[in-house]
């Protein structure tokens, strides 16, 4: 199913719509052009129905926010709802400040997601909202391992099922889960932390999956973010070999996506599926 | 002509200001540098008129549009014409909203433009405007080929007649017209469209080389795009040869500019006068 | 004391609030994750107080300015002084613009910043303001070399004096000044000025250097200042062996903050303290 899903996207050239931060924005794009879609910015209330309209799927990062933009998310979000086209949210920073904590919970009421990708923190913020983090689902770890896995899966699982959206919650383990199942990726490696945007990449890559695999989106999220990881992998190893460093890192991360093979997914990928 | 004009950019060091797109805008300042030039990007509009008044050019580009940056479009844009600067505009997305179409016609129609530069797409929708796509003249192919050059040479060229720019089409083969001549350029490859940027890239390129050389816009333009084609042929057999990709193909391509030669420019150049 | 404080940074992982310009923010971030630290954008008026009180220290950069930023940065930096963060301001192109002249000063007079960092011409707009360049002062060289600098050491030391800020003006020498000692540091390489964004990383740099060194805020600014030319000249040795440009520098460059060694610094530093 991964190579299928994989395939897809090449064969599709997905369109992505992003409204997305300027800190990364270069990089989300080159990763959608590396993965065979194509992105689209645009963030003026004027246009962004009619940009969405033209696009395959939505991408909402809420990275470097702003008043102005807010407003552009909702309308974009709800014309993609209207046309039926996918809508990741990828909640960067929820819990940092009351404006973006408030920004995703709104979103998440008033768009009807097929995906949101986030790490612990920023999942946990949407799963208990503000002012509710006494329940006993917050007693939930704050960082995945083997040793707290089957907490961490059933919490991502029920949040899944309550939103009815995909999640993918990154970290060392990362944890897809669609409402019935659940896919454990143990790809990846810790340098990724060390650039700025593998996680808004990652949302865009998602993004990109989901509109070439309209079917199945709990395997596009799971498949994007094995690739992802596998190209990290790859990517390190360049690194290390030449002793570079982050910059090197990001390039030849992106690089990776761009020549990534079905046989070398095939035999890299680390996805078990629960 | 195509050495003298590369050559006076390097000898002259122009000064560019950009209102363009968060997407791209390090790739233009970097290749701006790289082609011995400067850039500086300002786009409020308490300031623009004075920042262009520094610079010896403007560059407009209509990617990632909001409102508040079209009136700054405006006002540096008239703010040029009265210093008399080469203004190039790049009409990013022409077509894809009204709001793109309609800040693209605007700034035809109040601003003097020296040149414009856009895919086919772009151009066919600033030569057609709105409603009017039912005119003869919108038969025009949707690519350029060898097949229907002389159909597509005789639409630009008048179209850059009927503005009084130089026009530059970029595609498989660009088309550059001024209005007397017409440069055909064979030179680039496809894997340049495979990043983002190539074209606001070209953009600012071409700024750079109508400042250095006022007396001959049409060569300007031609010399730079064949500068940036011959760049991006030199850049893909580097990425080739590494088994790099898209990432490592876009510092390959400013690296490119930054190091090219008269002696390589002579020996690779695909330009043809007509 | 230069290792102690380039360990610091390693070993206290600094977060670093910035409000920057679009151009280069990228390369900020990623210069930030190469020296140990870890960046956060936020710019909205709604957000910046929140944010700042998160991190530890706050950089301050007026590239690419406009109203609706101007009030944020006056906002964090209020906030950040209450909380006894370290405050720097870049005053991108103050002299360029009265906007940005205007900016700049409100900052330094609303804000008690920690460091100001620029090249020789916005550090003499900051210290001259507007209309008073006719003072002895103003004399003051455009361009620092062995033969003035003993004018411009005691220039740049009296503006430390005066503002109680951290000067550090980059150049050819950049002179670092903290009102008591002064640091003379010959590292660095002419290309540094063929990318975008030299300047800018380095003032996210200082900051990282700041927050990690609270007792030290000169040793911090010249060991920021030191780190950063001595990457260059590294970098600028890679770019050359490979007969690359300046896209592959930029990448260097940070890769060169990221791998940089106790021993390297120390083998290569050209730190004079006066």
């Amino acid at each position: 199913m991964l190579k299928k899903v994989f395939t897809n996207v090449r064969k599709r050239g997905p369109l992505v719509h992003n409204i997305t931060n300027y800190v990364t924005v270069n990089d989300v794009a080159n990763i959608l052009l590396a993965c065979g879609g194509s992105p689209i910015m645009a963030d003026d209330a004027e246009e962004v129905e009619e940009i969405t309209a033209i696009c395959g799927g939505l991408h909402l990062n809420i990275g470097t926010l702003n008043r102005r933009t807010v407003g552009s998310m909702l309308l974009a979000g709800k014309k993609s709802n209207e046309l039926n086209h996918p809508v990741l949210l990828d909640p960067v920073g929820a819990g940092a400040s009351k404006f973006r904590t408030d920004t995703a919970m709104a979103l998440m009421e008033e768009v009807k997601l097929t995906a949101i990708r986030g790490n612990i923190s920023e999942i946990k913020t949407l799963a208990f909202g503000r002012g509710t983090t006494q329940g006993v689902d917050a007693d939930v770890a704050d960082a995945v391992t083997e040793g707290n896995l089957d907490e961490i899966v059933s919490f991502v699982q029920k949040f899944a099922q309550r939103t009815g959206a995909v999640i993918a919650m990154t970290g060392a383990i990362d944890v897809v889960a669609d409402g019935e199942r659940v896919f454990l990726i143990r790809n990846g490696h810790p340098v990724m932390a060390s650039i700025t945007g593998s996680g808004c990449m990652l949302s865009a890559l998602i993004t990109a999956y989901l509109v070439a695999n309209p079917e199945e989106p709990g395997w596009a999220a799971a498949a994007a973010t094995t690739v992802m990881g596998l190209a990290g992998e790859r990517a390190q190893k360049r690194m290390a070999d030449e002793g570079a460093g982050n910059a090197s890192f990001r390039n030849y991360l992106i690089d990776e996506i761009f020549t990534m093979e079905e046989a070398t997914l095939e035999a890299g990928a680390k996805c078990e599926v629960r």
